[in-house]
């Protein structure tokens, strides 16, 4: 290879300093904080360059490059670079969280020490309504009188487990067994350290509007204040191919080209063919993938040719 | 390499078949059943034999490969065995349990479903003290009667976050958000699978003594009743080596050395030169380290010739 | 969970036990066989319904719920199936079948044994010529006659290296140190173990036309001949949504949807804005990406409105 | 927590800044130099104090808890520490390499640019013979002059693999084709990011007396070249718990204990009930880990009681 094998200096990223260790708040009481990182865009580039060695004098530019890696998933250049975090979580979120196994974890210890005395708040504003449509998830708030009964209900939950946690300290039971009837809105603390390419992995999966608003809030922070100073040109890349692009199945790339040329009965022949528009007593059925497409079609502004939508 | 390529039966281990899908009972609402496994002690062979290849005409027993591959910690070969548990664990116990990140887990969903109505339930007499010596341990139990009061604040409080979540639910509260106060008491649920190798690393942390009470009943539960049905040669070395096993520093070898030759005089100034031994105002003082040097030594039926301990 | 915890029966998949053992012959010395497996399309299905607990009574197709899972990225369930080959590969495929890291292995030792004396031969119809618009890539065959001196300067190489090793050998040379000349075309063999999920990344990477040809062939063998056979619902979504669909960034789709609405003019602005048609001395420059994007306007039918495109 | 969440220095190692970009040699033509770094051994404690929490205050020695961490292999707070290094390695020891699946790995590709010119020479001296006790090591060199002719074969093996791979570039063969002769001892080279636990796991795999000679000359390069700088304190405990340490199962505990305790036939008794020395035609048998034993047994200066060693 041709680089000079030349005393380095360390990569710096000035406007990642400026705001190491402080903490960025996400919910009423936890929070995010960059310990320590390495590496930076110029980093994926240089890794990248290994790889290709001499035969990368063609392609000038960082931007394109990383444009180039990530639509080709060439993901390793980005594992080049790795972040520590310290962040305060709520249990509930962090069950969530923790699940992502690719990450270095050290978690604040009840066994060893006394848990943090804080549990996460719900204001009356902030409670959610069950979905209809989405099992798994939310839909609207609940007016605010509502709401502050609910939250009235919750201080009293909080304060039993509080007072019952600290009894059991007082007379002496293990911490390790008086912790085990915490609410999972207490807060925990953990560092939390990931490469960037598994960190967008991450972020993908979790600021996803599909994700539980909770954990949400903690990876749009940790995206758009901390990913988007340490590694600007991969947050670009990544925004335009991953949070705001689109997949198609071969399905629906068919069922796409009959619409893109006006071909409306082709385009409901296939649709049937796939088994998406189901006959059924009650006239046609949509399937829930149907729908699914649906909102793809109008994303690239091209009206469903097969009339309007029915419920599932 | 002279294996032949012949059509292969699929590897089958009947004192397995026998207790597929059987659940374990473990805690008072607990379990561990196996759904699934694949491979054997003769998996392990067969894959040590692939990497030998033609040379392995003189290992003539599978039991002495076996701890030969485990005391060299050729780990690979027991990689090539794979178990699927379903197992039901209060979410306290399962928080240690997720941090073996090598699995692969398919976990009961409370924002998709209602929680599972049950919560770990302490009896009087299971109420433990706080360790003096280890702070992350228990030492000893409460009175009945003091354990009675302590199980009666908890039915208290299972009641009333048993019924605020219902509350939540039947008033509309989206189930990701009603569940945020559950206990870590709660039951939960999972598919859990992973490879014997890391299996054994799992069950090392938590059969171990110092472990917690609750996950180590399941790891002795997984340890004794199904890994022994499953590979009892691959069981037999890993307890041998592991569970009963001794790990010394060089400074314990030195130390030791010197006691088993009689030369007490050598092993202490050993003690001190590495610093085990300080001097203090009040006499001498022992670290941490030297009071688990002296447990080695009784293992060993030695006497620690530093006289008797004090504390640290 | 309503699950009756009864005794289970194992999962078998005749048509993979029919094949169990039975070699695939892959380039001209090289195989892939199945030596076990654990679950099926049913077991995936069974693991979602473990997350999806009570709640999964609506769902009532596995073919829907696979596809579900496979459109929405819930992939923890496809981590349920496992599967071991045994497989025959030249190394210099090895070296990049190896970078997948999430696979358990046992390669045959040219430490412990004498190495595999096969190393693949190229036909004269065989050599590849390199690829001007792919740096990393092939493009067309060389001519027979040509093909043919390629093929013996290649039977020349491989006579001097296995004269030389085996030379090595019977002077009593380590063979550690003996194989250090062998070629990269040398055959090597191996168990490798991985899970449905990652072998399906592994599948679409490799599977992938930008593949070389030499892993591309274990690779569809895998694909086509194996999973097809073991998960063929899962292996039918698969193609569907990543072998055979199609990723669009958000700059795609812009551009996408002022194609499909007949905006010609507003679609090659768009273009210029994103900095991908650039102005030139010898006229406007086409970026790679924009060449890329033509691609996948062809493939849905839509003619890119810029022009021709010219070489990059 | 108690820890105030203010603004953070970035953790410097000015001792590992001062060698960053430096190439350390190994072998003829090799190198191993540290290109970035996350963290030192501070970094560690304070990571363990996170876990700890406010119970930590007692725990006064960064040095002392180090070596607590690394006894009761407590590894995650070692994870907290990354390293990235830029290696020149032959393709026969970076095959070994490789099969630590935890780093992150950026490789040269032959693919993409033409191979690196230059495979590992041997010196005359250099020929080592084939061990008869270890199936798969070295033991002693051969003469020089037996050696010289050794080299001068490697030499003609280079120079047609060298001239034959030039030849195929010339007439045009794809890149990713022509290699496919290249010699194992071609050297590539990599970035090689990985977290200290795993990086001292590979360290105490590859520096171990029975790895290959040419993967422990890197791996030596890197512990005591490089670790040592990085991470004293933790370097320091390593050593002397795993690189010099020892480990005994529970027979060898017994057998020991029998030793220490001068009842050299209750030792000899429990070797024969244990299986370790076999009754055979020619008199006792010595198994292969009944040597081992005794090797483990005079490092503690114990004479084994069973009488001189027989061949296996």
């Amino acid at each position: 290879m041709t680089e000079a094998l030349s005393k380095l200096d360390r990569v710096q990223v000035p406007a990642l300093d400026e705001i190491l260790g402080v903490p960025f708040k996400v919910l009423d009481d936890g929070f995010v904080r960059v310990v320590d990182y390495m590496g930076t865009d110029e980093s994926i580039v240089q890794a990248a360059r290994v790889s290709y060695g001499k035969g990368t004098k063609k392609i000038k530019q960082d931007r394109e490059l990383i444009r180039y890696l990530m639509r080709h998933r060439h993901t390793s250049p980005f594992e080049m670079c790795e972040i520590k975090l310290h962040v305060r979580v709520p249990m509930d979120a962090w069950r969530q969280w923790i699940r992502h196994r690719t990450a270095n974890v050290n978690e604040y210890s009840t066994r060893y020490s006394v848990a943090i005395e804080s549990a996460q708040k719900t204001p009356p504003e902030g409670w959610r309504l069950q979905s209809t449509s989405n099992r798994q998830g939310s839909a609207g708030h609940f007016p605010v009188e509502t709401g502050a009964e609910l939250t009235r209900q919750e201080a009293e939950i909080h304060a039993l487990c509080d007072q019952i946690y600290k009894l059991r300290l007082e007379m002496g039971v293990a911490r390790e067994q008086a912790r085990k009837d915490l609410p999972l809105s207490t807060y925990t603390e953990a560092y939390w350290k990931i490469d960037l390419h598994n960190l967008l992995h991450f972020l993908e999966l979790r600021m996803d509007v599909l994700a539980q608003e909770e954990i949400r809030s903690y990876a749009g922070t940790i995206g758009n204040e901390i990913v988007s100073r340490w590694c600007p040109l991969t947050w670009e890349a990544f925004q335009d191919y991953h949070l705001r692009g689109l997949v198609l199945s071969n399905m629906e790339i068919q069922i796409l080209t009959a619409c893109a040329a006006g071909q409306s009965e082709k385009a409901v022949a296939l649709v049937k063919e796939f088994g998406l528009l189901l006959d059924s007593e009650q006239g046609m059925k949509f399937t829930l993938e149907l729908r699914e497409i649906e909102a793809k079609l109008q994303a690239l502004g091209i009206a469903p040719p097969w009339g309007p939508p029915s419920r599932l």
